[in-house]
């Protein structure tokens, strides 16, 4: 028999014994109501906790070395997130967890599409290698679609031969949102063989298909997918149910679906039904939480407090075949949270591998912070200068991006403008037809566009960001080219930030550097700089309530109609590129 | 890119243009009402399948090669039986699958226990190869228990090392129901190393836990064990679904507890709960049926028609990860049963893997008959004599196994008895005091004991089987030594059987040649057998229903009080080989 099953039986021993009360666990949490997701009962009883396991449920429990009286408390499995974009937080990943945890998250399923655009393989490992020592189970899926479209340059490409080798990893459990639906739908062997040899591993395969429905849904669904977070309707989150999709229902920042689905959930759906965020912005983060504010806005929603948890529970767990978690029960690992009450889900403590981690909205230890030495990355901008963000046109129509509010979709509009005696076109604040381009940022390739952008309302200065989907170039939009040209320049010069200028000056930043996506400061500060990046937008007189979100979504090149990347400007409709003039 | 993969994207390929309505898929289902397992919902739609799978469901679909019109016809998923042990069917493992798939089982799972005292690995495999070309998904768990206990002389033990064995064969999922609770208390490093050994490579791990609660329970569960299915009290079973258990309401020939647990199905825990039969006896399967009977039972006695369906389909399905099976939507197995109504859940047509074979209860092709050159088995018995048979006492008393009707549980009870002058003692059928011995039959170790059963009521005569669990040696009763003999000798020479003697003469008897256990024959005819047999069994003057499989329980040495094996008397309770005289 060999060391390690001999070890493993030693310890199943040890278990069995505390099960029996012949040895003393470690922890007992005594008196609270324990919510059951098996049975959707609510009852006050015992959990004994020995090392990483709860041991033993019930009365008999009586004793442990460290006793909590928990009466009057709520207890619940720890939360799962099934579905996030952890770069949204603009944390590290360590950060990241952390800002979980103080909100009950105790494991969550990462799709680091980000990351593996700027990084492709090193990005996934970078998240998996900052969380290892943490107190938190992050999983991830594989981001299935790097690059997004093959009209931008990405840091990297992620083709079946990389998604081979990183579902070898340990707690790489999935293939991430399948975006590519035109290419699936045509048959493409690459996003086909990308969905196969996860099935082959017995990996779970996500799903992304806002709007699909009838035969197309049929041929999405068919061919392996079988999650999706993209429903905005409930005819559309039905139909996907219908057809044996696990539905996720999303409320995170850039999207809430909640309220419109929320009447999916019965006692004869509720168990393919999960909550997810799938991005979360900093300040969200910061002021509302994460699963616990999910919770409790389903329950003000009219949901009972039972079905919530299981959507964020046992439900993920079960759709992604994690045995061991989402549950109090003998034999689950001690991944416990403390409510006040089944109404405003007030997280009081967290304990995750029987350990207790936060109390009272505090940390007990400080969290390893491994990455704060992060995946630095360094800009590789050529034949970048102020002349290269000239327009010149023949004629006196170009076509315009044109922002909806609250929305990532955009309208392709042609407008007229007034080109000087040479055909130059400048930024026109009066009407708000302003220049956006993205500058290549990751290999030099010297590429760069220049468009123009209505909606955005800037009366003077410039925005930049090195945020800006998915290819994360450099994506600018300025009332003058100059002060475009001083932006963009301190992007480079931070290594990826976001950056405010005005008057040829640079008026404020929020610095970036871990892959031009993510700061290296604790959830706190990164808050308090974008608010003040938002204040001094504002001041220049934007009318968009998050107006570096909406910067990043121009350039993403999946969502119609019109969009920019550093190849120029796109077509989504018709998913080509077009020339600035119609 | 390897030629497998190659090949399945094709396939995939070929999936999707058929769900585009592209392609004419092979079969269409056209207008029948669908119980839809995820929403519970239950609408008239079409379903579109091409090759083995489900491509399309929806009014979109309108033709195909072949249309099925089934308007008035309710389409189920093929029914899943999550827990049998086949050999109770006394059919081949062919056999045993056409009986299924007549009343729409298109997938179960075997725990070939009895095979494998028998034969060990072999026996396994052989469940396997009958099965592999039939039109039916034939799982199987690895007996976790063999032998059961050490006061047997089996054909084969399945240490952890065998079992590991067996675990990398295809179509094994599991580690058979836990049964040696005792030893898993106890910590046994074989009992564990199983589990562990199970769980490293993903596979379920059943449990047998009747009675167990509490302490004792949260040990069992934690040790790693999901599934049970042995609970008789709604309370047994709430607590099991409590701590984690999957729910197993057994509902078959030896035990029936579906209208003791049937309350404990809810909203809340429907979703855990399975129904199986554990054992079908061949009278059963011919003229009740199989899961068929089990959904018109639960509904009869008051259970929704969708909440029954869900527990012979999708919950089984998810219980043991097997993620293509149990549901009608795209992508699954083209595994579909048609019934008339969901009351009487009369099966009227049976699709498997996208072929109609079964249509008003007819194969529509002879299914192929492998197995009909089965797994036979010389008989090893050495020593064996009349005067073996004899018993000769010191004193006047001896242990009595006291039968309880309807229950395989038996009483240690003492009888005073009416030796000779010799001290020898014979059955004495006025009291009921009969003969009952236990010859082993796979090893020639010449051993066997002879001890003495109350309950059985032969007037005359001799009964003998080589069904005797779980060991499976030849057990016999009778009135008289010479027709105990005569019955014994007989199913040596039929190599397996059942058999009845009177005035020294065979009377009647059903040949069991496959490992001593099975039928070479068809269902019917061995109905017919059996039949016949029990006649002559109650002519004899027996008052038992089923003589044959009061009989077989006798030597089942982990069932209290007292049972008899081929090493002596086992008083279960104390857990060891004791003397004829107390």
């Amino acid at each position: 028999m060999d060391e390690m099953l001999h070890h493993k039986i030693k310890n199943r021993r040890e278990g069995i014994k505390l099960a029996l009360a012949r040895r003393t666990p470690s922890i007992l949490l005594k008196g609270g109501n324990v919510v059951n997701v098996f049975t959707g009962e609510i009852y006050k009883t015992n959990i004994a906790i020995y090392k990483d396991k709860i041991i033993g449920v019930g009365d008999e429990y009586l004793t442990a070395r460290k006793v909590y009286k928990v009466e009057g408390s709520y207890i619940l499995p720890g939360f799962i997130d099934a579905h996030i974009h952890l770069e949204s937080s603009l944390l590290t990943p360590g950060e990241f967890a952390k800002a979980l945890l103080l909100h009950g998250t105790t494991s969550v399923i990462c799709d680091p599409h980000e990351l593996a655009n700027v990084f492709g393989l090193r990005g996934i490992k970078y998240v998996l290698e900052a969380t290892e020592k943490l107190p938190v189970t992050l999983l991830t899926t594989v981001p299935s679609c790097v690059p997004a479209t093959p009209y931008e340059t990405t840091g990297s490409i992620l083709s079946a031969r990389e998604i081979t080798t990183i579902f070898k990893w340990d707690r790489v459990i999935g293939l991430g949102e399948v975006m590519d639906t035109g290419g699936l739908l045509r048959g493409d062997a690459e996003v086909l063989s990308k969905i196969i040899i996860a099935e082959e591993r017995g990996l779970s395969i996500d799903g992304h298909a806002p709007g699909l429905s009838g035969k197309i849904l049929n041929a999405y669904i068919g061919s392996g997918i079988h999650t999706d977070h993209e429903s905005t309707t409930k005819d559309e989150a039905m139909e996907k149910l219908r057809l044996g999709m696990y539905l996720m229902i999303r409320e995170g920042s850039a999207a809430k679906n909640m309220q419109d689905l929320l009447s999916v959930i019965g006692p004869s759906t509720i168990d393919r039904c999960i909550f997810v965020s799938d991005d979360k912005y900093p300040d969200e983060l910061l002021w509302k939480g994460h699963m616990d504010h999910i919770l409790k806005k389903s329950v003000m929603l009219g949901l009972d407090p039972v079905s919530a948890i299981k959507a964020v529970t046992i439900n993920p767990a079960r759709a992604y075949k994690l045995s061991r978690i989402g549950a109090i029960a003998p034999g689950y690992m001690a991944n416990i949270v403390l409510v006040k009450d089944l109404t405003n889900f007030e997280v009081v403590k967290v304990f995750y591998h029987g350990n207790l981690i936060v109390s009272d909205g505090k940390f007990l230890r400080p969290i390893a912070a491994y990455d704060r030495k992060g995946l630095y990355k360094t800009f590789n901008v050529r034949d970048f200068s102020l002349s290269r963000l000239k327009v010149f046109i023949k004629g006196n129509k170009v076509r315009v991006i044109e922002i909806i509010p609250g929305q990532i979709y955009t309208r392709h509009i042609i407008q007229k403008v007034l080109p000087d005696a040479q055909g130059e076109v400048l930024s026109d604040p009066r009407k708000d037809i302003l220049k956006v381009a993205v500058i290549e940022r990751h290999h030099g390739t010297g590429n760069m566009a220049v468009g123009f952008v209505k909606g955005f309302g800037l009366k003077k200065g410039a925005l930049a960001s090195s945020v800006a989907h998915d290819a994360h170039n450099i994506i600018v939009v300025g009332a003058n080219d100059r002060d475009m040209y001083v932006a963009v320049q301190k992007i480079i010069e931070l290594g990826g930030g976001q950056v405010i200028c005005a008057g040829g000056e640079v008026i404020d930043y929020l610095s970036l550097p871990i892959g031009g996506l993510l700061s290296d400061q604790p959830l706190d500060k990164v808050v308090a700089r974008e608010e003040a990046l938002n204040r001094h937008a504002r001041e220049l007189g934007t009318i968009l309530p998050a107006p570096f979100i909406t910067l990043s979504f121009l350039s993403l090149a999946v969502i119609p109609e019109l969009k920019i990347t550093d190849k120029g400007l796109i077509d989504v409709d018709q998913f080509k590129i077009v020339g600035l003039e119609p």
